[in-house]
Order: C-alpha cells, then sequence, then structure tokens
C-alpha cells in the first residue's frame, strides 16, 4: 500500500474531523441531491423516476487483500460493483452511500486514499455521494456502499423476462479479473518466500479487469442507441454460469451456451494456459468481471451481431431443455454454478 | 447470547443458502415496494414523493458488546436507529436494506435470531426489508443497514432552520440508555470476576431503553395532529448536548439549555446517583436515547405546553447568545458536546 510518509491517527481528527475532512471534497452535482451528507439523512428528488437500490459489502481478508489492492483502487472498485447491479436494472446510478469501519491501523492519510477511489468513480459515473457513516472496527476495513439508480418504471429490466428462442448475450470478455487475481497471489506468495520483486509484465490487461473494473455504462448506453431492450439482465459477478442459471431460473426457462462463443482476451488466455487452467473454466466461473449478461428477442439479432462489444453466447430454452454448456467439439455437459463460496474461506 | 441448543454452520448452507433462507421469511407489504430481494437492484415506486437515505454500520466490539445484547434485540435495534433519523427528517420510513458479515462463529440459527429481531422492527415500523447483502468476516459481527424513508418536499425538516427565540424541545426523558450500558457493563465485570448471576433487577426501564431502543414515530404522528411543524429537527444518538449543539450551528444561532428541565426518569436518577453520577450529566452526554430534539415557533408553545411526551428544555438565541447551560442555580456554563468518540475506543 503506498501511501504519503505523514501519518495522521484517527483518534487526534476523531469521528467528527474525520466527516469533516471528507466532506470538504464532496460536491453534490446532480439535481436529484435535495441533500447531501450533515443531516440525520440526504434528501433525493426522484422526479417522477422508480429508484433502484442495491448495497454490497466488501470485507478485508474476504473480499480484498491489502497486500497488493491499493486503497484507491479498493475505493473505486467498492463504487463500480455497486454501479454495475444498477446498471443490470438497466437504471442509471444517481447517489451513493459509503459506510466504513476503520481500524486504527489506518491513519487518516489511508482514509484520504480511499476516497479518493471513491470519488473518483462518483465523478466518472456521474454519481454523487450523498450520505454513509464512519465507525471503528477492532480490527480490519470494512466498505458497505449503498447505490441508488433511477429509471422509467418500463424501462426497468429484471433477471426475469426472457423467453424461449431468446439470444443469451454478453458484454465484454470473461475471465480476466479471475486470472489476474491468481497472478496478484502468485506474486504474493512469490514475494513471502524470496522477497523477490513482483513480476506483472504482460498481464496489465487482467490486472486492471480485478484491481480497476469498470461498470458497463457504455453498454446500457449502446441498447439504447441501438434501440434494443433486453428481455431480462443480470451483472457478472460471481461467474458467467452462475448469473446464465440466475436468469433461466428466474424465467422458468433452459439455457445453453456455446463454448466457442466465449468471449476470451488473449492475455486471459495465454494466462490461464500459464497457470494450467482451462481458459473456458477461467470464463464460465471466474467471476468479477462485472460484464453485462442478458436475453434479447431473437428479432434482436441484426441490431447487435457482429458489435464488438457484444458476444451472442446462447440462448434460452423452455425448461425441458435444461441448462447445457456446449463444447468444441458439440459434446454436451450440465452447466453449473463452480463460484467459489466466500463462507467456505470464513476464518473464525 | 440463548441461542437453541442446535447449531448448523453456516458453510453447510452457504451464501445463496443463507439468502433462500432469510428471503423466506421476508414478506413485502407496501405498494411502493415494486421489486425486493432477489434481483441486482431493489425497485421503489416513490409515488411523487421526496425520498430520504440513511444509513448506519454497527460493528462488534465497537458498538456492541453480545456478552450482553442478545441478538434478536441487537438486530431490531440495528433497525431502530436508521429509522430514528428517518424520523428526525419528518419523514416516514418505508425501505431497509441489511448487510452483514459474519464470522463462522455464528451459525446458522444465530443469523435466525438476528433476523428475528430486524423483522420485528420492519413489522412494528410498517417497513418493507428490500435488499441487503450477506458476506464472511475473518472475526466478529458487523451490520450495516440503510433506511429510505418518504415525504412531501415540503414536509422535511432539516438541522437547519431554526429562528431566534424558537423554543427547543425534547421527547421523551434522557439519560436512560445510558445507565442502562453503566449498569450492563457493571454487571459483566462482576461476572467475569466472581461469575455471579448478573442483578439486573429494578433496572427493567433502563436496560430496555439501552438494549431495545424504539424511534419516535409517535412523536412524528403526534406534531401532525397537533399542527406543529418543526423548524429544525435531529435524532438524540450522540447526547443531547452534542445534537443541541448541531442544531444551533446549522442555523447559526445559539441556543440555552435549562438543567431544571431536562426529563429524567426517576430509574434514570436513581441508577446514576447509585453509580455516584451526575444525573443531568447523563440526560445531556450519555447519548443512544433516540429520543427526538426539535424547535418550534415561539407561537406554537400553547400546541405542545404541558403535553407528557413532550418537554421544552431552551430555546434559540442569536448567535451572540452562544451555547449555554442554565443550572439549578441560575449558573451559566458553556454546553459542550461530551459524547465518546468511537475512534479513541478502536483496537488494532
Amino acid at each position: 500500500m503506498s501511501i504519503s510518509t505523514e501519518r495522521t491517527e484517527l483518534a487526534e481528527l476523531g469521528e467528527f474531523g474525520l466527516i469533516q475532512r471528507l466532506s470538504a471534497r464532496i460536491t453534490l452535482d446532480r439535481p436529484s441531491s435535495v441533500k447531501g451528507i450533515g443531516d440525520d439523512a440526504a434528501v433525493i428528488d426522484p422526479a417522477g423516476l422508480h429508484q433502484v437500490v442495491t448495497t454490497d459489502m466488501l470485507v478485508e481478508g474476504v473480499h480484498f487483500d491489502l497486500g497488493y489492492v491499493p486503497l484507491k483502487h479498493l475505493g473505486y472498485k467498492a463504487v463500480v460493483v455497486n454501479l454495475s447491479d444498477v446498471y443490470a436494472m438497466n437504471a442509471t446510478p444517481q447517489h451513493i452511500t459509503v459506510s466504513l469501519a476503520l481500524s486504527n491501523r489506518f491513519p487518516v492519510e489511508a482514509v484520504d486514499e480511499l476516497y479518493e477511489g471513491i470519488l473518483l468513480a462518483c465523478r466518472t459515473y456521474g454519481v454523487d455521494l450523498v450520505g454513509g457513516d464512519t465507525c471503528a472496527s477492532p480490527s480490519g476495513l470494512v466498505i458497505s456502499v449503498t447505490a441508488i439508480g433511477a429509471a422509467n418504471r418500463e424501462e426497468i429490466v429484471y433477471r426475469k423476462g426472457s423467453r424461449v428462442n431468446d439470444l443469451l448475450v454478453v458484454s465484454g470478455d470473461l475471465g480476466g479479473a479471475y486470472m489476474g487475481l491468481q497472478v496478484l497471489e502468485r506474486e504474493k506468495a512469490v514475494f513471502q518466500d524470496t522477497n523477490a520483486q513482483p513480476d506483472l509484465d504482460g498481464h496489465d490487461y487482467i490486472l486492471e479487469r480485478q484491481l480497476k473494473p469498470e461498470a458497463r455504462r457504455d453498454i446500457i448506453q449502446l441498447l439504447k442507441q441501438l434501440d434494443v431492450r433486453p428481455t431480462s439482465m443480470i451483472d457478472i459477478s460471481d461467474g458467467l454460469a452462475s448469473e446464465a442459471l440466475h436468469l433461466a431460473h428466474a424465467s422458468g426457462n433452459g439455457v445453453v451456451i456455446y463454448d466457442e462463443k466465449l468471449p476470451i482476451d488473449p492475455t486471459t488466455y495465454r494466462t490461464a494456459r500459464e497457470f494450467d487452467l482451462d481458459p473456458s473454466t477461467c470464463a464460465l466461473n471466474g467471476g468479477e468481471d462485472y460484464e453485462l449478461l442478458f436475453t434479447v428477442a431473437l428479432s434482436d439479432l441484426e441490431k447487435i451481431k457482429g458489435n464488438p462489444d457484444l458476444s451472442i453466447i446462447g440462448h434460452m430454452t423452455d425448461k425441458e431443455g435444461g441448462h447445457q454448456l456446449v463444447d468444441k467439439q458439440g459434446g454436451l455437459h450440465a452447466l453449473r454454478a463452480q463460484g467459489w463460496d466466500a463462507f467456505l474461506r470464513s476464518g473464525s
């Protein structure tokens, strides 16, 4: 964690002092932000729109390792994973609240770095930070972000809604964040064993996928431009297979995914091979890609075909079709969610 | 912590299993709840109202001690402290999200107990639980609740808004939650030293104030019935003195509080004496009372005078009046916020 050499203890500032320090950097830019930090609650003017609300908690030692995650990146990512959920509803994120629990291991300068990332994400995505809570923690760092977005009622896209024969489409490419994590964990282990400097060369793309993911606002905008309204949608946090099953279950449908259609970046592919992993398995179960997975009517095929940001990877079937993965030889396999379960990694 | 003798490990259920188990007990009762748990985000129909948003994080070892706080009470309190903030805006809470980080010290049955309290608070206050996150923690329990409420724009009452000569009014009585905590900590220490059973007799009222506080929805309703619109309002979480200073600062006013007007329950008074503490100091700085502190125009005096739930404890002055406490002998003292600062108690 590369922070400046100054170290100001949190206890020197106190809770009110810290809130004041952080508040000084926060501006409200959205017309819907009536009142931000500084009262019992924030006030939002929905202006006739529906509101969508999502929340995610990140816990040190479970979701991130400050051994290789810079605090600024962590702050950015903590916001982005929530915005991704809002976009997955086909809504526009407008407001977030951020709660932090901090042990006194963290100086004020570390909190500044974390907020730099949080506020950078706010600026990048046009979101106002309107509230939060900052408190002590006996050990470690916990970040809880709640994001609120807005959409016209008829624009909102749920996980439920796909119909038989709808195309299954994914944005961007898959497996990169997972492979980025493998590289970071390998280099951390090497560093602990030999004190050798990490060798991260040639892995820039997948490291960025892991450390500084982006939410696919551009895809939501693209679909509007193309006049395509997804029939169902979800963002990929746990892994493609898991999310595809969510979409299928939500609508009582079956789903077929074609292995050969999975979008995998060359860096991801090469690194998976380097680690003796199957690139398709990484794409299917890696997780944390924060791409959008959605279904569109077959009649929308012409509008999306050939778009470099969108891959048609399969289609929905009736329930009897089951949940299938078609391998490159045409063999059928049951599609299973193999994303790791956080509780299995939980300490005491 | 009195939980049933069954113990099911969280890892047996897994994250999805736990979410399913919890979701089965959750109902959506508000017309504004369009979609609750089970999608990327919840969907709310604001129906033309403004939304108010507040969030609070409770951390084991900082905000609560499971040595004497039952999990059900903890769940209830975690919700109530957020609802209190919504009422303090003169708004009606409608939706909450709840995020939990849990170490594997907690069996599924413990999470059930916690949710029993959370859902009891939801039923009591007519609020829908619409989302959340459940994840692992390397140690201890963290609860982050976000509450969303609604109000007509012109109904919302801010911390700012008081005018010179406005009356300063507080609901209920003060210092009880603080004295309840003192009793619990004393009995815990006695138990640790001697293994003697705790002696909590005669302290029921203040223990309830600490363990199962209520948010003052009734006061918001009462003020509407009385046709009194506060000019400014805040809830008392850090202590009367601290909150009164917030109200004064927000409006650029001074404030005078009369010691002899402080509402103190006989149990609080007696227990403070038992602990050799000044009851007024407990009322001024104790915190966690979750009463409402507000200002009203002098012309509303007749409407609120003599109401058993409301105490007129002072008034606002111009800035030059400063921030004063008038003791029972008429002596003037500077009003200071002496609420404890969480960071000073933070471990490593």
